[in-house]
């Protein structure tokens, strides 16, 4: 039996792209005589299609594709992730299902058990969990069709009540599909492999696996769909961060499962600025790419914009932006105020020339002496504060967001995740942007970054690497004035915000009590801040935005 | 048997204040005999919580709280909401608990079985659904004690496909105990004892129901708890919008409900601008009242500042603020440019002398005059657009913002619900506050407010009423240039936001085609904008923030 898997980049709520691209696919899978041929978990849709799967309207769009797809299935079967109508009295509106279609029709939908509703996801949101458990029978082969999350309750401490494979392995299926939709995070391709290599021992099952790849503005989802056999042995793998679609042939003595690799060529994302490996800092470079790359595809922009301070932040975002979007496409604005350093403004030329992007020099001088001057009733007799440094962080936005506006760019926020997370920034200041690149990147993995990128030569002005940090709103200012240095800091900070761990216990550890106490309060006092910053690209177990839901007007180590 | 229905204000995390609270009601109780006292969902946290609750510090700082009150309850028993670890191999780490508390120790605790999981709620997030149905019995009476949603699952088309009274009924209680957390919105009062009642009469029970009443950054709780009798007639309720606790008195006939009122008076939120009434666009005035007040009041803030452009939405804004945190609270800025028309400031200063603040006039054309130079080079040759209207409203909002800074005000948003669901307002412009007082409020309903708040005399400049809506960022500009009449435009809105329609079903409702797919696309071209605004104020069935959550780089009727 030939099986395909398709690994495809799909645009939310973009019906007509995404039926398009899977018709493609499925005419792909014809010419080569495959059986079946797999996408991924809300395909039809794009993944996460969020509130959009409160309007009735949108359900029914999803199924007029299904419907189209269907028409096409006359001698092949398709199966595919799509929104589907509870028709029972009792329940949730939608499930969300599989869609088995075969001989031109939708032969049988099966729905999702284990609905994912932690972190970035909100499924029991939206959908109703199945209870009820069929395998599929197609020429001869007992088919238990999972979706996502349907095999990730294998663990000794099970989220959910019930695992669905228990219940389907009782009907003697041959082998596993599992179609998913599972974001990347820079320890999930690893966790994923564990999880479904499990499976497939455990239950002596072969198992193909499809994901999704692509950005889906805060989520990256980085493909690496697979086959593994009856032993949990990985057969193959597909493709990271890349569309990808490949056909496998499987044997008929259902203990073994030997497959024959047949790939096709299909249109990718953009392979060239794609690195293959497994380092943490290498899988969060290429992720960071995409989601750049997807963003501005998917809102119909070409054109990014950025403040180039020269720190590390700003050339970091800018460099990824520059393999993200061409280099043509990127524009460096300086805005050097009183504080400014000289080697800053050289270190931001020097990054712009070697990249070969356009820049120019606007001084915020002007504008802030007009500040001075039209508040100088209020001020009057009273010291310079955060206020001024403040007033200068807004001159700079003001200005690119007016270049932004003019000429249609996409504002890149450069803020990292140490910043974020202690509220080291200014709202409507250096926190704008479209997209935060580096929101969910700490300050020590930023400087792994600029390693990275700097491996073979120095794109990064090395001084920007090597100076101390500084936003340089006032005289001689050093981050490390307010901050503590950048390794504690983040040591703490990811022990809070990714471990969950109180303050007793990150002190524990070694850290300074009255440190710790601060650091968390930062934390917890800047929900505010954070409540109004763009949408950040998410490579990390626990970013700040949509996987973590605060409260604002609270107290509670605060 | 003396029963006590204790509705109080909580500050989330604020577990010392909350106790204090929560003690304070039972000795009061206790000295008047009282046999059961009931506190509401989550008290001791406070509701919703959130991703605090991820924290086992957070979750054993609760447990700490329910010890601590424990020791207090030796000759009364306690009914109230914390969350508890689950301590089941299998599910959610914890339930969303109600405890049972007497003779000084936990004598049961009892789980909510329905987790709402829709519009603003999340509690399948969290907590692992109850399983186990077991009624309490506590001095020869037999309690059904269910938590808010619990009741909810009555209605024809049932949500969930449990129902817990149902299973509850079968051990013969003798009354009902809800205690919620169930947020206002215009509708919700009437929902919420319509759901009541018909429990009441469906189980043939008496029903004594306590919930939250406070402003939890966008949650507005509104009080309203009630005992009703086992006929489904409401023998009283608590107060709205305002702390509240009363003493009752059911007598052994377990089919009658006799209740005597034994009013306490405790300290209340602020009675004097609470407007008794039933009327949606009242209460609208006395929640956004409240919300105003309890930001403020738990984010630890006194003074509030804001633009005062002599139209009718930062008028309304003004005199809710005013009413809510005192005029000597309030401090109002005009900032007029070259395109302010002279009307407008006099009635800003007509309304800031009407209603008694201080306020000063901030020229901007410094400013933009400066801005213009500074962009010279790059804007040469071309035209005026919207780019120069946004510095204008960015101008605003940095001198507001700066104000905000060196003052320790928190900045109002003045945007309506009209603009920001298509997106008319600029982002770090009039975009900008800590907290959107209007924000869930259509353009349509603002007026009915004006008309409302000038019942009695003219508080609200009535030019500020009458004259044609405009942001007055070029010359003679309305708003009815980019946007159709409000009237128009917030019934289409209605019907895609809150009702969920698709566009072929609004325009079945005879409104013009091209001008409902231009507004659905409007709404949903908008929501990189909506992400990074404020959090707003929710009055409605579907607000924008938490309760309504898009895909930003998606396409679909966009």
């Amino acid at each position: 039996m030939k099986i395909a898997l398709s690994q495809l980049n799909y645009h939310i709520g973009n019906f007509e792209s995404n039926t398009n691209k899977i018709l493609d696919c499925i005419r792909k899978a014809k010419s080569e005589q495959t059986d079946i041929v797999v996408f991924s978990e809300l395909a039809i849709s794009g993944y996460p299609p969020r509130d959009f799967l409160e309007f009735d309207h949108f359900v029914s769009k999803c199924e007029d594709s299904i419907n189209k797809i269907a028409k096409e299935c006359d001698d092949i079967a398709v199966i595919i992730g799509s929104p589907s109508f509870n028709k029972e009295p009792k329940g949730k509106r939608l499930y969300n299902s599989a869609f088995f279609i075969c001989n031109g029709e939708i032969s049988k939908i099966t729905h999702k058990t284990l609905l994912p509703n932690y972190d970035v996801f909100d499924e029991y949101r939206y959908f109703e969990p199945n209870r009820k458990f069929e395998i599929i029978k197609y020429k001869e082969k007992r088919i238990a069709l999972t979706i996502c999350e349907d095999l990730w309750n294998i663990s000794e401490n099970p989220l959910y009540v019930v695992n669905p494979m228990d219940e389907l392995v009782k009907q003697n299926p041959d082998f596993i599909i599992n179609i998913a939709a599972s974001p990347f995070h820079y320890k999930q391709a690893k966790s994923r492999k564990d999880i479904l290599t499990l499976n497939a021992k455990h239950y002596n099952l072969p198992l193909f696996y499809v994901n999704h790849v692509g950005g889906q503005t805060e989520l990256l989802f980085d493909g690496g769909s697979m086959v593994i056999d009856d032993n949990g042995k990985i057969f193959d793998e597909l493709n990271y961060f890349e569309e990808d679609f490949k056909i496998y042939d499987l044997n008929n003595t259902n203990s073994v499962c030997r497959i024959k690799n047949i790939e096709l060529g299909i249109k990718t994302i953009d392979k060239s600025k794609i690195i293959n490996t497994k380092s943490e800092i290498q899988l969060i470079h290429n992720a960071l790419l995409m989601g750049i790359k997807d963003y501005f595809r998917k809102l119909g922009f070409k054109k990014a914009i950025l403040g180039l301070s020269g720190g590390i932040d700003s050339a970091i975002t800018c460099v990824l932006a520059v393999q993200a979007l061409g280099k043509e496409n990127l524009k460096g604005i300086l805005l050097p105020s009183r504080f400014s350093s000289e080697h800053s403004i050289k270190d931001a030329e020097d990054l712009a020339n070697n990249l070969g992007i356009s820049y120019e020099i606007i001084k915020i001088e002007d504008a802030f002496n007009t500040f001075e001057n039209t508040l100088r009733t209020q001020f009057v007799g009273l010291p310079s504060d955060l206020t001024e440094e403040n007033i200068q962080a807004r001159i700079r936005s003001l200005i690119l967001m007016a270049l932004s506006n003019k000429f249609g760019y996409i504002l890149l926020n450069t803020s990292n995740k140490s910043e974020a997370a202690v509220g080291y920034g200014t709202l409507y200041g250096d926190m704008c942007g479209g997209i935060s690149v580096l929101g969910d990147v700490y300050k020590t993995q930023v400087y792994e970054l600029a390693n990275f990128i700097n491996l073979e030569e120095e794109i990064i002005p090395i001084n920007s690497i090597i100076k101390p940090p500084s936003a340089e709103l006032r005289l001689d200012q050093k981050d490390t004035d307010s901050l503590p240095e950048y390794d504690i800091l983040d040591k703490i900070l990811y022990q809070y915000i990714e471990m969950l761990k109180g303050p007793d216990e990150i002190i524990a550890m070694n850290f300074d009590e009255t440190l710790v106490r601060k650091v968390i309060k930062m934390v917890n006092s800047s929900e505010w801040k954070r409540y109004q910053t763009p949408p950040i690209l998410r490579i990390s177990p626990k970013a700040f935005g949509m996987g973590r839901r605060m409260p604002i007007a609270a107290k509670y180590l605060s």
